[in-house]
């Protein structure tokens, strides 16, 4: 009888798990049970949605259940959602809620890939409606119906939380003409980004119409008011941007081993410490491969990789995921923002001395038309001269250029390889050394100081 | 006494080298000849001034002579061509254009900056007026003048020669309205990629309105016309976009050894074989991290790169410029294309059998508004994987993506690696695998097939 697995999540892990397993194993029985209606939709995507730069939730999703089912031959399940897994019968529990019963579906594998959810904090009246988080196409929907609405007067949005999911809302909603207050309780909107890389992305936000109050914390919520600890704003739609937590409970109950932050503990080949049981996406741990350290990152990039790797592996293949290196990127309004490795703070968190060297330079050939500026922030470690991460923030072009630092930083190149790196140029996109190699030669010099 | 360093030529590896030669080294005596009015100038801009896109040649200086006086005490001396070296006496030889006199000038160390010569094939009629070159901004200021005056009538314009300044210069003179005709003799456009990526800029080209005949050799030139080996076309005006080569004569008449391609030979640190003399841009070999080989290089990332290097070393510091993986990027019209590490032939011809892997995806998220697209080729290894290179042909925000794999061909990654790296992804700026990732999965599937 051929083996069977049960994939519990839909979404990207579960599903490039799913279908790499099918691609190298022809008789694998696999079952994917997914809580809501659309597999492997495009989270990321929601406030371009709510934006409207997106015209129909159903663009963000990549491949439709059905399409799993014919070309893939996966028995994907939607409206199942797995309320139970019993790791010594080998079988998971599953309400099957179109139907409202329960049934139980036999595993010789099992794949986690329950994602991550949305922190909603213990706040007076967060249950209110008006109060709406950002997670599935449902909540995106709702959120563009109430920004057109928006749109019609003059509606007042206040935004909790000042991270990216939050700072891409705030946007969606001003373009739409709402009136929208950011509320972050940290100095400074980005705490992933070191606050001399956040103060222009908040000076962008201020001048594109946001209002930004950072260092003042939400402590709960009336109808139609945001209360504070430095008082109370008025807010006809409040959306939460308070970052994700691994939705690992499932996986705890049944025994599996949580690691960092309360992920699922996996190896390099997404294994937990079950046999047959793996677990991939958001609801799974990562390595850092700068401070050495496991970690959790809730992103796509991350999820549909370390879901092919589980599924290269369950299918017979032979593959690890090695690890990340923090990169992340997005655009507020004309800024562009990214970042990879580690900020100061996390280098000296982790131990390292960082020596840091920041730069102002074109994205172009200065001479060229709308060159552009940037500001680029490079850290290496003291002595050795690793490069350790760099944030980069400026105008249009700017800031994929992360990604060849992502690579040097992966390589563990030192600024001084940096330095040498025969990147590409042309006016149209760069000047003769480019930005990276501007802010390396400059780190290369203050490593060689340091000493 | 001090020393005196001596350097031949004043744009971009010699002024960069006698810059770092002094900030490590304050009681040098620097004196820098340059044999035009100018230092520093961006010659990469010359068909962006023709264009019109930069309003003044002198835009595209970086830096003046005078500027190089007062900051940094280096003896410019612009209208001063060096007609001879001799190594013995420890001279050179000085025409002094302006007051047209002969001087020496003593040295105890040498730097040959005299960067390269656009190839001026010996055809019959190469030296009628109507026929230009594209060098100093003296040539860039004339082809401006005469595209100006093709904006008021029908000028017929023929660019010789398909590589980049070539292509560059044809939609300049296209978008001053002039009807533009492309010879080359090869059977494609730019040969410095392969045919298939080749191919869609010919298309982007022919789509702007240039004529393009590929496979067509020119013999010689008559008033008004340009023969070929196929006939003749009519034209007012006449660019050459050849190519270039080093100018090398003077140092090899002064018995430095010349290397690839009559570059002059230097090692890593850009000494030439002979005590006291360096070499640095485009008048010099460069090494290539993926073939081993010496080759001649005529860039100004190189050029600045290798002048930085002899500056350290002849101030007293040490570097080495550990080579080239054969970066570039331009845009034609609307098409970004670059390329770097080896082409197909390329690793044929450097012995190695490649693995190739091209896809066509998108630059940004599929369902993102403009997503673009971009035809992706990349080249493993066979066996070790080791990647070899890439060509990318798209969309706005493709090419500049060729630095992600410029820098995985330096670190040595291999395919694999480059599907692991830890790319940034945001809906507008990328799918959620990078269109890197994209050809490098099919290029480790490739690879695995391969054996």
């Amino acid at each position: 009888m051929a083996q069977r697995l049960v994939v519990i999540g839909g979404d990207a892990a579960g599903m490039s798990a799913a279908s790499n397993a099918r691609r190298r194993d022809g008789d694998l029985d696999i079952v994917a049970l997914e809580r809501g209606t659309r597999t492997s939709y495009a989270a990321c995507g929601i406030p371009y949605l709510v934006a409207g730069d997106i015209a129909v939730a159903d663009d963000l999703v990549a491949r439709t259940p059905q399409e799993f089912r014919d070309r893939l031959r996966i028995d994907v399940r939607t409206s199942h959602e797995v309320v139970g897994i019993d790791l010594d019968a080998g079988h998971v529990e599953v309400r099957d809620l179109a139907r409202d019963r329960t049934i139980e579906i036999g595993f010789d594998q099992l794949l986690i890939a329950t994602g991550a959810l949305p922190i909603r904090p213990n706040l007076p009246g967060i249950d209110l409606p008006f109060v709406s988080g950002v997670q599935t196409l449902d909540d995106g929907e709702a959120m563009l119906a109430a920004a057109r609405a928006a749109s019609g007067g003059c509606h007042q949005v206040a935004v909790v939380g000042g991270g990216y999911i939050g700072l891409e809302m705030a946007e969606a909603f001003v373009r739409w003409g709402a009136e929208v207050t950011l509320v972050e309780g940290a100095g400074q909107v980005m705490s992933t980004l070191d606050p001399d890389i956040a103060a222009p992305v908040e000076a962008a936000l201020r001048r594109f119409g946001v209002t930004v109050r950072t260092g003042e914390r939400v402590q709960g919520f009336e109808p139609g008011r945001v209360l504070t600890d430095q008082g109370s704003l008025p807010a006809d739609l409040v959306v939460l941007g308070l970052g994700v937590r691994p939705n690992s409970d499932l996986a705890a109950a049944a025994g599996v081993a949580l690691g960092a932050r309360g992920a699922i503990a996996v190896d390099r080949r997404q294994r937990t410490d079950r046999d047959g049981v793996w677990a991939a996406g958001d609801c799974a741990e990562s390595y850092h491969l700068v401070t050495g350290r496991q970690i959790h990152v809730a992103l796509g990039t991350v999820a549909n990789k370390q879901g092919r790797v589980a599924g290269i592996n369950i299918g017979g293949g032979y593959a690890r995921f090695p690890g990340v290196v923090g990169s992340a990127i997005t655009k507020i309004c004309q800024t562009e923002v990214a970042r990879t490795g580690v900020t100061e703070r996390e280098a000296r968190a982790a131990g390292f001395e960082p020596v840091v060297a920041t730069v102002t330079t074109t994205v172009r050939a200065g001479y060229f038309p709308d060159a552009g500026t940037a500001l680029v922030k490079l850290l290496a470690e003291r002595g050795s001269g690793r490069l350790l991460g760099g944030q980069i923030v400026g105008d249009q072009g700017a800031a994929k250029r992360i990604d060849t630092i992502a690579t040097a930083v992966t390589a563990r190149f030192t600024a001084a390889d940096v330095v040498d790196l025969d990147l590409s140029y042309a006016p149209p996109f760069s000047g003769v050394w480019d930005l990276v190699q501007v802010a390396a030669r400059r780190l290369a010099g203050a490593v060689a100081e340091a000493g």
